[in-house]
């Protein structure tokens, strides 16, 4: 089985666009088609992300749409949805079927706008982003996100005494790694007492703590590895996907705080690419909320146990650290456009591994890993690549 | 490569539910599950299918949800979107990834609820079913579904002459085969007069001209053909799958009323399964309207060009034709939960091919053909089956 490979990634900048979202995807896709330097018509598939267009533009059935606007209509074309990992289960389904020598060459990517250029207020795009939590148990107690992370949060404080100022941390270095990242919504330095000091969300989680939701797209173009080299663009293997659920609504989960569904999903990335944690030179986890960072980096193996805020107070998931973290700024400073975020996470380990990411490079990168949840951690994806060349 | 097998069909009742989401889809999932024979944790995967379920209920992330009410959390879950098209592109990755070897079980299946149960008044769900068309272009302007399949019959008609009887004849067909299906919507007869009678919709459909939106469920249990003798239900192989769309706007299509993405779809489906029309038994069709089934058999080849409605009119299309169409009732009659009608198709395919669709059995059936569309006709996919015992 020939390994898949990224030859060209591209991603608009995250923010406020006001553009449609053929015309924003189009941007980000005619990036990824750019870098390999790959004819539209030897892309044989869209494999598509979008997780709230329906509710929040009545817009439904877009792969066709977006296709037809890059002039790619007739390729066979899908719509993924899930949640915050809407792109990433795109991604594993395009590395599948290049795998599986269904195609050879795809696009692959995501596209959302979340902020009020959709028209909607922040009541009505409040009630959209809950629409990914349980409809009859959880909808109707006003659960929404920052309190589900709140509520996983709280109890590691518990059992591990993290504290609100190693929280405020991981928000103050993805901000400090989002000032190199040209593309982040808010790519610009932070201290802690700014964290401290923003208005509480859902406790312990500040205004600070919280990524904000962002207009955006990202793409990426996955070949075999077999014609990998007839293209520009640097290619990256994907050595592993891993992707697991756990129950849904929160209150069935077994071991909540665990994210049980990310632990397993890497377990199973790490044994399709044959490494260890160890191996891991860096990782782009999703940081929705800075306890979720946390969490993350624990169920990915990549510090013990009840360290992963220690970590952030140490210094050890900066830039400049043994692990560095979301050197692409993550979610918190770069952005999440929901739809995109997925497909986002694997932009910046195509550059990171390709050695190309500028300021923010990690130094000796040659293993990466993503980490995407979906809703209140149901889904995750989890992706390790590595340098080809 | 070893093929793919459904050893496992189940559906809802097609009609008015008001039960949740995951109650109506579990009421189908079981159904095929115990009809395979299959243990819960012999299953690999859930590829789901909902296409309206965010703007209708506020419920998206819905695959984890609906596997954990199954007491399947845990394995990898994936929803797709693709408008009317949505379960058989679900159908179709869960039938790529049996036949990669990614998984050797897996379930396959849609729900949807359009009706008033839903609790959104008709001015809302018209709304909300235009979200497959073009948003900039095409809602705009009020062009809703009934249009856009009036626009392509108008000049079926204008180029081969069909009739407004002809199309009726359609519907009386599809409504004579649906009343020998218990679970069809409106499996009733109906004569010419009473599809003529009833009130014009978009010229040239009445009423009885179109299909109704539904609430229901579906689903089947996909296995690898190496395993496929190992469970109760007898399997039923699948040995094509086309897979392509169309330019969206419809005004952008260079052959708009040939529905080239459903030609060439069956054309692949037809080289995969290494068969010709000749040697379809029955098909089941998109027939959201009169007029798309006349055009979706002339697509598939299973009539000479323009001889759609001749062939319904001289009851080649019916149960006892030579070339039975729609056996279940089709979207007209069985109803159309949109994101359940995929695999809805599939459940009729296996049921056929087994000889276990009672009063509707077509005899002598070997090989069967699911056509569904997904929009204005921009996404296609055509399915071949075949008895495999």
């Amino acid at each position: 089985m020939a390994r898949a490979c990224v030859v060209g990634a591209g991603m608009t900048q995250f923010g406020v666009h006001d553009e449609p979202l053929e015309e924003l995807f189009a941007d980000a896709a005619l990036s990824a088609i750019h870098d390999a330097g790959v004819d539209g018509d030897e892309i044989e598939g869209l494999y598509f992300g979008n997780a709230m267009g329906g509710i929040t533009e009545n817009d439904t059935h877009l792969a066709p749409k977006l296709a037809s606007h890059l002039g790619l209509q007739g390729i066979p074309c899908q719509r993924f949805e899930d949640a915050c990992a809407t792109s990433s289960n795109a991604f594993k389904h395009a590395v599948q079927s290049v795998e599986a020598g269904v195609h050879d060459v795809v696009l692959v990517g995501g596209v959302e706008r979340c902020t009020a250029e959709t028209g909607l207020d922040t009541e009505a795009m409040t009630r959209t982003f809950a629409s990914a939590s349980h409809r009859e148990y959880e909808q109707p107690t006003g659960l929404t996100f920052p309190g589900v992370f709140a509520l996983l949060t709280k109890r590691h404080m518990h059992e591990y005494g993290t504290t609100e100022e190693q929280l405020a941390e991981v928000a103050v270095k993805n901000h400090a790694h989002g000032q190199y990242n040209p593309r982040a919504h808010f790519g610009r330095e932070a201290d802690v007492a700014e964290v401290l000091d923003s208005p509480v969300v859902a406790d312990p989680f500040h205004l600070m703590d919280c990524c904000p939701f962002s207009d955006g797209a990202s793409a990426v173009v996955v070949v075999s590895e077999d014609v990998a080299e007839t293209y520009d663009g640097d290619p990256v293997a994907v050595s592993g996907i891993g992707h697991r659920t756990d129950a849904v609504p929160i209150a069935d989960k077994a071991a909540p705080v665990e994210t049980t569904a990310a632990k397993e999903a890497a377990n199973e990335a790490y044994a399709q690419a044959d490494i260890s944690p160890d191996d891991v030179d860096f990782a782009e986890v999703h940081d929705c909320f800075t306890g979720a960072e946390v969490i993350a980096i624990e169920a990915l193996g990549l510090v013990p146990e009840g360290e992963g805020g220690a970590a952030a107070m140490r210094g050890d998931t900066y830039l400049s650290g043994e692990m560095p973290v979301n050197p692409s700024g993550g979610l918190k400073a770069k952005g999440h456009p929901i739809g995109a975020t997925g497909t986002a996470q694997i932009v910046e380990l195509t550059e990171q591994l390709r050695g190309s990411a500028g300021d923010r490079q990690v130094a000796g990168a040659d293993k990466g890993i993503a980490h995407n949840l979906g809703g209140d951690t149901a889904t995750a994806v989890v992706t390790v690549m590595e340098a080809a060349r």
